[in-house]
Formats: structure tokens, sequence, C-alpha cells
């Protein structure tokens, strides 16, 4: 069983709407467990339960509002060290096209990158001009299908490399996948 | 006069469709002499003239095309430690929302720094949900107004500084602006 | 008068250290006033004082401690759009060569550009091998000369920004300085 | 048998002496087979060769040399949408401390997951003060014992992940390994 843990902050409820659908996404691939989490609601013993994680937070100032950073910042203690190469990947919902969002998902990978973790976007389009390649990174909350679906795809393609590195699952590499990508 | 230098490279067009806006935005600033340039035609002395610069390219894998980057690359060896404190911006056509535009503006914006640049985006929601905080970063070329207006603010901006600072017209601090941001 | 803000973070010391010699290079300019201030001290009104600021902070996890990003995330209600045009660098200590320092200058740089501030670092290698082209960058506390040197040109620069393109002293510009570059 | 990939672009020979230690890295895990090549050398069958690629260049203003760029730029066409999943890291030698390395590398991972590439850096400290969180960043060349082991390490842990995940060796986990971290 891959296990997936989806953290996030929000405050207006797009970020948590984009976790929920990450979460569904990673549920798609059978065999897939998934925790979703607010971060008040994580313990560190989430990120050693999980094989792969997927953050998000709203876009603040181009980077990681200080809440989700906080507890990133005091885990170091308890997790450093212990986590390497699990497989870890973001999403973030900034205010207005160009207000941040792809800087923010890179802060946070960043941030998982300390860790030793394996990051990701993804290099599907799963519609016309519509791509993760560093996360989902969108605009307020996912209102259209394509929006929905960046988020599907982020989560799926959590759980494809969990199954495919964690549970030798070879049929679950998004390039032998039959879906359109 | 306030000078200000657009250079730009473009494939399909959508990257000198934004320069073209760019430079219209930096006309509208009275006292503002604008030169518009591809790369190609580009010349160091350029670079010396202006008192502003606003560089723009597709975003290819995140970051700056390779064609744009060797120009750069090749006219350290003239310009380098000679432009400091010009003001500059970047811009940036991606090929679909979440494809690096954001990342290609920062690299630009990177590239810049290293030449003792000062950098900046613009705090403007030009409409709701469209700003421009590193820089012009659109999918595709713009089609809507309010991407035209990302562009045309983004020049505005890099002539205004330039009036300010470097002709000292203190009417055109953006922040005593009669127009809407 | 340049007016010279001095921001930092600092818990082992070894940023603090930094921000003072930040602070020292600003004074070298004459003309120049310096309010040199922990994040705790910082109220909204140093921003609006500022011709300039310096923002400095330890490195966590490759980007800005929480403590320092609280701050900013929440002045955001009072001084967003008010402060367009300012100059400002940034500086920051990391834990090791490698660790992270640069990149969490960028954060700095990025979060200040939500600001509308005009972002820079400076050209200057202060000795062979030590530069601080996007702020001071540094392994631990200053200990070397050069490591030092890095931290009172970035105060240095800063003032001297402020002093051309604010106070109009043309002699100030550094391509024209008669100190080593 | 893990495959590794380590291609590197140079001018000066800093980098390639980098990558002559990376490759070297890699050798040390049992089962791995390398092909160390600079950039002018490569083919795009290369990348589909192997499990896993450590790409090198010098920080040419805080990101990547044109050369390297257009290597890339151009094997979009044949390699884009094939090698999703492979594991990658970066490494790179700048002018000075402060330099711009960790941007570089950041630029090289940035266009690394364009390809879907799952992008690492390392936790390990390999001296006091002496890291590789975001792929080996050095200045001038490896010359002190900890600057090669970092460039060593970070070849190591590149074998580490292939020999964990492609070929299923467990006891290949850093986390669970006997050398000092």
């Amino acid at each position: 069983m891959g296990k997936i843990l989806v953290q996030y902050y929000s405050e207006t409820g797009h970020t948590k709407e984009m976790a929920e659908l990450v979460a569904q996404g990673a549920s798609t691939i059978p065999g897939t467990e998934v925790r979703l989490k607010s971060v008040s609601e994580s313990v560190p013993e989430d990120l050693f339960w999980c094989d792969g994680l997927a953050v998000g937070a709203p876009t603040h100032l181009g980077s990681i509002p200080w809440r989700l950073k906080q507890w990133w910042d005091e885990v170091v203690e308890s997790a450093w060290g212990k986590i390497d190469g699990k497989f870890a990947c973001a999403f973030t919902s900034e205010g207005g096209i160009g207000g941040g969002a792809e800087l923010a998902c890179m802060g946070l990978l960043t941030m998982l990158m300390n860790f030793g973790l394996l990051v990701f976007g993804a290099t599907d389009y799963v519609a016309p001009r519509h791509t993760l390649h560093y996360g989902a990174a969108l605009a307020g909350h996912p209102k259209t299908q394509p929006e929905k679906d960046i988020c599907l795809r982020l989560g799926m393609r959590l759980a494809e490399w969990v199954a495919l590195y964690v549970d030798g699952n070879e049929g679950c590499h998004p390039n032998r996948a039959s879906y359109p990508r």
C-alpha cells in the first residue's frame, strides 16, 4: 500500500479545495492510502508514515506563509535526516495570475529538498495551456475543469511514483499510462 | 529624456507582441525615448545608452532560451561593471498556465542583477486576478485586455522609475499616480 | 539625508553581526542616517521612514525563517501599496557552504519585490572569490576580512543608491567610485 | 545495474573536475555503470539509457551557460515526455562565494523538472560547514577535501537512489548507511 500525505494550510478555503482534489487524485491509483491533514492537525509521525507527500499553502509574498513555515522550521528537530528519499510535490493558490504561485511552489520544493526529498512537477498538459510543471499553481480556487484536473493530476502523479518505486508496480509509470497526457 | 530599451527574443511572435506593448506602455510617460530591439539587433551600446531596460523571451524549460542567454553571456566582456544601477524588469510568454513564466522572469532578473541593475516587478493589479509582481508573465500571447494591460503597465512602471529617479520628475511616482492600480 | 533601515532576525547572533556590519557600511556614505532594528523592534513606520532597506535573517530550510516572515506577512495590511520604489537588499547566514544562503537572499528579495521595491545585489568582488551578487550570503558569522567586507559593501551600496537617486548625489555612483571594486 | 549519466559543460576545467568526482562517487556504489560525457559528446540516447543523471556547468550570470542550455532546449523535441521519473541532480562552479552557484543549481534542477525528473540535493554535511542541499555548488574548482567530498557524495547519492528505487537494493538507503553523514 502506497502511503500519501497531503498537508495544507488554508485561510480562505482555496488551498483546502486544492488539497482535497490532490488527495482525490492520489486515491485514483489502486492500493494507495491517503491522509489529508491541515498543518495544525499534522504531526511529525505523519512524515515518517508516508511514502510521498504533497504540501500546499496560499502564496504569501511569493513564498511560504509563516504559519506553514513555522511547522516545518520546528519539525527539523525531530524529522531532519530521517525522511530522505521520500517523494514530494507542492501546490499553491495565488491572488492573481503572475502573483507568485510558481515561485511559492519552488519555495515549498526548496524547503522539502532540505529534508532530502525527491521533488517533482509533471510534464502533463491536462488541457490546452494548462500544466503543472512545478506543482499545482493556480489563481484563486480551482474553478474550471482544467484547474481541477491540475490538482487531480498532481496527486495522481505522486501516487504513481510511490506505486512504481516503493511498491514496484511497473504499470504505474506515467509514460506507459493509457490516459491522455 | 528618460531612455528605455525593450529587448526581446521571440520565435512564434508571442514575446514580440508583449515587447511592443511594453514599449508602448513606456511611451505613455512624457519625455520618454524608447528603443525596441530584438536580441539579434541589439548591441552593447544599447545597454550604455539606456537608463532602464525590459528584457523578454519565451519561457524555455522554466528559464532563459539559449539564444537570449548567449547574447548576455557574451556581452559580459564589454558591459559588466559599466551599467550598474540602471533600472530593469522582465517579461515572458509561457506555453501554458503553470509552465514556468514566473520562474523565467526571475531567471531573467537574476541575470540582470549580475550586472548590478535595480530590478523590480509591480504591485499593481491591472484587473481582478491579473498582476505582474515579478514582471509580465503570460501564457501564450496577450489576448485579453488585462493581459495587454499587464505588458503596458510594466513598460509604464519602468519609464516611471526612470522619470522619477533619473530625471527627477516627482509626479511620476506610481504611489502618487491618478490611474487605478 | 538618505535614510537606511537595516532590519534583521537573529538567533545565534550570526545574522545580528552581519546586520551591524551592513549598518556600518551604510554609515560610511556621508549624509546617511541609519536605523538598525531587530524584527521584534520593527514597526511599519520604519518602512515609511526609510529610503532604502536591508533585510536579513538566518537561512532556514533554504528560505525565510517563520518569525521574520510573520512580520512581513502581517505588515502587508498597513504597508502594501505605500512603499513602492524604495531600494532594498538582503543578507543571510547559512549553516554551511551550499546550505541555501543564496536561495534565502533571493527569497527575501522576492518578498520585497511584492512591495514594489527596487532590489539589487552588487557586482563587486571585495576580495578574490568573494562577492555579493544577490546580497550578503555567508556560512556562519563573518569571520574573515573578506566576509566582513561583503557585509560592509552591501550596506555601502544601499546607501550609495539612495544618495544617488533620492538625494541626487552624482558622485556616489559606484561605477565612478574611487575605492577598489 | 544502475545506469548513471554525468553530463557537464566546462570552460576552464573546474566543472570538468567536479564531473569526474561526481562520476567517481557514483562508481562507489556496487553495480553502478557510469557514463561521463561533456555536453558536446552527449546524445539524446544517453538520456534514454540512464536511470539517473547529474548535470553540471559553470555558473554564468546566476544561471545556465548558453552552450549547455542549447543542448537541452534542442533535446526537447526528441526526449520530452519520454524520460519522466528518472533521478536527477546538479553541480556547478561559480567565480566566487556568493556568486550564484546555488541559483545555478536550482536553475539546472528547474530545467530538469520540466522533463518530469525527480530532483534532489543531499542533507549530508561532508565536513563542518560543507553541505550540498541543492547539489554541489563550489567556488572555483574542488581544492580542499571537503569540496571534493561534496562532489563525491552527490554522485554517490544519485547512485544510491537508483540502486534503491530502480534495482531494489534496500541496503543502499542513505538513512541506513554506515558512513558518516
